[in-house]
C-alpha cells in the first residue's frame, strides 16, 4: 500500500515515465475502474503531476490523505502552491533536470535571433540566395549587455555561457543573490533600460504574470531583443506582438507562449523572431534525469527522508 | 602617386569599403577609362582584393610593379599564394576581423543543429504545433565531444565558447599547437573517430580540399554532426549529401558550400541540416574592423613598416 502513487495526467502532452512505472504502483484516475479507484483515492499520500496538469483545491479535495505533490516540471504555475501550503502538502519540482538544456536552448535562441540563423535557413531553402543575392547583415553577439530576469538554476547557467561569448551580464530577481557578483537591478524595467537583450527565465506566479509589460519592453527599446524560455504569461504577449509588428522592439526568441500550442499569427510574418514549440529542455537525457529525480523524491517521501527537490512554500 | 591602391572586385558580392575610399585613391580596372588606367597599371604597388576576386598569374601579369596584395577575407583560397611567393609579393588577410563573429556563428549553428531550433521554427510557422502535437526531442549539447579541424584564430575562439557549454574539445591541425592543451590528432579521420561533432574551420588549400571525405564522415558516424564555417570545398559535398540523405551521418550546420550560391537541392528536404548563406562573419562591426585592418596594412606598406596581418607564404 505504501508505494501507491497517484498519477495525474490532464495535460495535453503524451508523456510516459517508464522508470517510475517499473518502480511504483500507479493509481490513474483516468484509467482506473470506478470501484478500485474510489477505495484507494481516500488513502493515497503522494501525487505525481504530469507536465502542466492542473492541481487546485478541487483536485486536492478528491484526495484527502495527500501529503506530497511531485511535479515533473521546473516551473509549477499549474499547481496552486498557496493551497498546498494551507493544507500542509509538500511540493517538489524537476530540480535541475532541465537546467543545462534550457540554458543551452536560451543561448541558441539568443544567437539565432541576433545572427538570424533560422531566417537565413528559410532564405536558403526558399532558393533566394542565387536569386536575391546576399542575405542582410545580422547583429553581433560579442559585447552585448544581457539582462537575466530570474537568476535561478537556469539563469546562472545562462550567465556562465554568455560570459564565454563575450556578453556582460546584469540581473533582476526578488532580492540580490549572495553569491552572484553581476550588477543587480531591483526592477525588471530598470534592468531592461540598461541592457540590449532581456532573457526571461523567471518562475511564473501571480506576482510575475505579465511582469514583462509594455513599459519594460519600451525600456528595452527598438534594438532590444527578448528571449523567453520561462513561461509565456511572464510577458504581456498581446503588447509584445504589437511592439514587434511596429518595430518598437528589435526581435524575440520565444520558446513559450501564453496559450500554447497557439502562437499569435502575426509573428509568422516576422523575420526577426524565432518561434519554438516549448522544447527548451526536451532531450532524452533530461527526461531520464527527471525520472531519477522524481524517483528519489518519492522514495525519500516513503522513507521519511528529506526530499531531493522540495520547493519552499512561502 | 604613392597612395594609389588597385581596387579589384571581380566577385559577385556587392561590397563597399567607405572608410578606405575616404583615405586612398582607388584605381578600379572595371570602371577606369582606358587611357588613365593603362598609364597607372604599370606603376601600382598594392592591390586591394575584394571578397573572393581571383588573383592568379594572369592578374599579376597585368600589374608588374605589385608588391603587396591586401585581402579582405580570412581565407585566401582565391589568391594564388605560391605565385605571389614566387614573385616576392606579400599578402595580408582579414586578420581577426571576423574571428569572434565566425566563432559565435559556429556555436549558433552547432546548437541549432543539435537542438533543432530552425526545424522547430519551421514547425511552428507551418502551424503544425496545434495540429501534430509535440515536436520531437532533440540532442543534448552538454557533454558532447567536439573536434575542431583547424585550430587557428577562429578555432581557438570556438573552443573557449564550447567549453563553457560543457563540451570537451579535441583538435587537428598540421602540427600540434604549442599553447593548446586539448588532445591533438594527427589526422582529421582519427579526430572524427573520437568525437560526436566535427567543426570545420581550416584554411582551404590544395592540401585541405575535400579533406573531409567519405572516410572521415563514416568515421564520424550515424549520430555525428558536421559544422562547416570554413569553405565549402573542405568537404566532399557530393559525398556529404549522400551520407546525409541515407542517414549515415546525423546532421550538419553549413554556412559554406562548394558552388555558392548553389546549395544542393537534396538538402532542402532534410530536417537535420541548417543551411546558411555564408554569413558567419557578417555583422556591421566586423566589416568596420576589417576596414581598419586593411587601412593599417596599406598605411604600413606605404610607410615601410611591418604589415598588420601579413600571412606566411610557405
Amino acid at each position: 500500500m505504501a508505494s501507491i502513487v497517484l498519477y495525474l495526467n490532464n495535460s495535453a502532452k503524451d508523456i510516459t515515465f517508464p522508470l517510475l512505472e517499473d518502480r511504483f504502483q500507479f493509481l490513474n484516475p483516468n484509467t482506473s475502474s470506478d470501484s478500485s479507484f474510489s477505495s484507494l483515492a481516500g488513502t493515497v499520500r503522494i501525487l505525481l503531476c504530469v507536465a502542466n496538469s492542473p492541481v487546485n483545491s478541487e483536485t486536492l479535495d478528491k484526495y484527502p490523505s495527500l501529503e506530497c505533490v511531485v511535479g515533473s516540471t521546473t516551473g509549477l504555475n499549474h499547481i496552486d502552491l498557496a493551497e498546498c501550503r494551507r493544507r500542509g502538502i509538500r511540493v517538489t519540482n524537476a530540480g535541475d533536470a532541465f537546467a543545462d538544456d534550457a540554458a543551452d536552448y536560451a543561448v541558441g535562441l539568443l544567437i539565432d535571433t541576433l545572427r538570424r540563423i533560422s531566417a537565413a535557413d528559410r532564405f536558403v531553402r526558399a532558393g533566394s540566395w542565387a536569386v536575391k543575392g546576399q542575405f542582410p547583415l545580422s547583429y553581433k553577439v560579442w559585447g552585448k549587455r544581457v539582462g537575466i530576469a530570474g537568476m535561478g538554476s537556469i539563469g546562472r547557467r545562462i550567465s556562465k555561457r554568455l560570459q564565454a561569448l563575450g556578453c556582460s551580464i546584469a540581473y533582476n530577481s526578488r532580492k540580490p543573490k549572495a553569491n552572484i557578483s553581476f550588477p543587480f537591478y531591483a526592477s525588471v524595467q530598470e534592468l531592461a533600460s540598461n541592457v540590449d537583450i532581456l532573457v526571461v527565465c523567471l518562475a511564473l506566479t501571480n506576482e510575475t504574470r505579465h511582469i514583462i509589460n509594455r513599459d519594460v519592453m519600451k525600456a528595452l527599446g527598438k534594438e532590444g531583443i527578448i528571449v523567453n524560455i520561462g513561461r509565456g504569461s511572464l510577458i504581456d504577449e498581446k503588447e509584445m506582438v504589437k511592439l514587434l509588428v511596429k518595430g518598437e522592439i528589435g526581435g524575440a526568441g520565444l520558446d513559450v507562449f501564453e496559450n500554447e500550442p497557439v502562437v499569435p499569427q502575426e509573428l509568422y510574418a516576422l523575420g526577426n523572431v524565432v518561434l519554438s514549440p516549448h522544447r527548451g529542455g526536451a532531450v532524452p537525457e533530461s527526461l531520464l534525469r527527471l525520472q531519477e529525480i522524481m524517483i528519489a523524491n518519492i522514495e525519500a517521501f516513503f522513507a521519511n527522508k528529506p526530499l531531493l527537490s522540495e520547493i519552499e512554500l512561502e
